[in-house]
């Protein structure tokens, strides 16, 4: 097969607050290639992503991630690593390329699945899809009775564990962010697993993370996460030292597979979060999940917005049983929960897989989605580089 | 001051070839605050750099850079690093946005100095703007005649320092490269600075890279400046010990303080090379040369456009009498040539300074440039977010 056609949409919730919800919005992609068709997504900036897909070429390691991607050669899994390949070459300077080829890689997963007739995780070669444990992933309330709502009502929905990220955390004293912890514990109950997402606020002050790690053991935090900006590995490090009860996550920012090894090796995680809609897609995130198990390090995804991104981000590490929690979007907007036709179940006993079915195993409602299309253009001399394609 | 706007300026030579010269195109960037103006310019894609000014949020960690700009306070240097701070937070999620600012930052330095009529160099706490050597910065040709040819043709134009990169290293034989770093040497004569540039052509290959050793060290070059991917700095370090020769240089791909700092703590290159155009500007790139001056590592700039750009990556070490070579364009685009009304001067040792007038101390000639203008639009839903502005 030849890839035929690649095809950027732009998505988006009529409003855009300025909440941590990434769900706002979404960049859709679809490859046609030998009669088939395969959907996905990058976890990025809809119009700079489409911007780096068509941009004309600035010199020979600035090209636009298109050039690599249409009329390339889709046989197999190789071939979409010589992709890659040619785009950290071909687009070395161009640094949105990641986030844009993200969502073209886990698209052209799916497509290859559905053209075998295999879901992605057996053309990765794990041998069966293992049962993961969803937390729910929500936001911290304003107040520390919102945020005990919210774990109430995540435990309601049946859920065993439980994520609250950003707000007021790190934003206001010690104490108060005590109090946040302490009612996200008491509203998720005694069993549950409980994590919290401090969203980068502490940036690279390890005095003022480590201020938090008493009120974090007191509430039996499974792990505190992106304490610190993305690259801020010798902070992360620093706090890992002071930290025997609660242990670090991070890697959700990481944009290459090195930056996720680094977080493990310089950073001292103990679980490494991955998007498959920033990392380059399921391709490098595998590998990390093999780096990871290697390590002793927990893979975990991270994954904030639509079933398709959940699918995405469970392939690389579908076949490690021992990696056993994942993030599960426990608030998505209008849109993102019209993303596919039917989400993820979960089963019986809470737990979620890997669909069984070919490629992804999710099918993108072209038509619910039309709503939110967001008609763009984009104009360079005298040539239309993009234009809104139909959402058929 | 409050900033009233920021104009981008799409550029482009009429022909765009796959070399490595990232002087084909350029995105220019003018800013207007308290009646002053000032001239930036990202080492970067144009379109997807312009995208991630202008694009709508997509959350409050994923707004455009422009959020942060347009409307904010330029009265010193702390309101500049206020607005990266505030960029590194509400703009987390979008990769391009280093890009993008490091043009802004860089025009609002050229602005400030020009409303207090000083050298940027100056308000970064300079006494003086100390001589460096520049070096002639050029590409391998495709043989090794014409590598003699380019070495001996800088030398002639008065350069006691040259620095040969990309072209076929890496990709031949290692007697074939043998051969190209003898003719730059003999091109240049014994007595030049020779430096050689493998354009991360080894990815992350760290015996490919060790087999062109012997022969860097038979042509005493200086430096072996990136033999890998931006982030392999485990490849850097495993080098690096075994090279004792031949130094190890980098950092142009640095697009945060935190990846110049590793590069030099975890990587052991001993040349850190700078892009103001890409790590976020001027002020971040001050901050690498303060940690290189105190790990007793090289500061150089990485400058391969025009020479706004090189004024620009002059300010960070301007006042570093230790850190002496500075990249100097070597045959820049006919575009390139036309940004400013005049170039840095050569003085008659072959030394430049960063200029003593106020802000970057070149004149962006507007009118020269018009005919490189590139016209773009781009349309969002009904909204024009970018047309291609005047440049008068």
């Amino acid at each position: 097969m030849r890839i035929e056609a690649v095809d950027f949409f732009y998505l988006a919730m009529p409003e855009v607050t300025t909440a941590a919800d990434g769900s706002q919005d979404a960049a859709l992609v679809r490859v046609a290639a030998g009669g088939h068709v395969g959907w996905g997504e990058c976890e990025a900036a809809p119009l700079p992503s489409i911007a780096a897909f068509v941009c004309p070429m600035s010199h020979g390691a600035c090209r636009p991630v298109g050039a690599a991607v249409l009329g390339a050669r889709l046989d197999g899994p190789a071939d979409i690593a010589a992709i890659a390949d040619r785009i950290a070459r071909e687009s070395m300077d161009l640094l949105q390329a990641a986030h844009t080829w993200s969502g073209v890689e886990m698209a052209l997963w799916d497509l290859l699945g559905r053209a075998r007739g295999a879901p992605v995780w057996s053309l990765l070669g794990y041998r069966r899809s293992e049962p993961k444990l969803p937390y729910a992933s929500v936001l911290f309330g304003d107040t520390p009775a919102e945020t005990l709502a919210r774990g109430r009502r995540a435990v309601a929905e049946g859920f065993g564990a439980a994520k609250f990220g950003w707000g007021p955390i790190g934003r206001g004293t010690v104490a108060a962010d005590a109090d946040q912890f302490a009612a996200a514990r008491e509203g998720v109950g005694p069993e549950a697993l409980l994590m919290v997402d401090a969203g980068q606020v502490f940036g690279e002050d390890v005095e003022a993370a480590a201020a938090r790690l008493p009120a974090l053991a007191d509430a039996r935090a499974t792990w505190f996460e992106e304490p610190f900006a993305g690259h801020a590995y010798e902070a992360y490090a620093a706090l890992a030292a002071r930290s025997p009860a609660v242990a670090l996550a991070g890697g959700e920012a990481a944009h290459t597979l090195a930056m996720a090894r680094h977080l493990m090796a310089y950073g001292g995680v103990r679980y490494i979060q991955i998007d498959t809609g920033r990392i380059g897609g399921i391709g490098p995130a595998r590998a990390v999940a093999e780096l990871a198990a290697a390590r002793g390090v927990t893979f975990v995804n991270h994954t904030f917005t639509t079933h398709l991104a959940l699918s995405a981000s469970l392939q690389p590490y579908a076949g490690l049983a021992d990696h056993r929690i994942c993030e599960f979007p426990g608030a998505p907007s209008a849109l993102a929960q019209a993303m596919v036709r039917a989400p993820i179940p979960r089963a019986a006993d809470g737990t979620i897989r890997a669909p069984e079915a070919p490629g992804l195993g999710v099918e993108v409602d072209a038509a619910a989605l039309r709503p939110w299309l967001v008609q763009t253009e984009i104009t360079v001399g005298d040539r239309v580089l993009y234009r809104t394609p139909e959402l058929a």
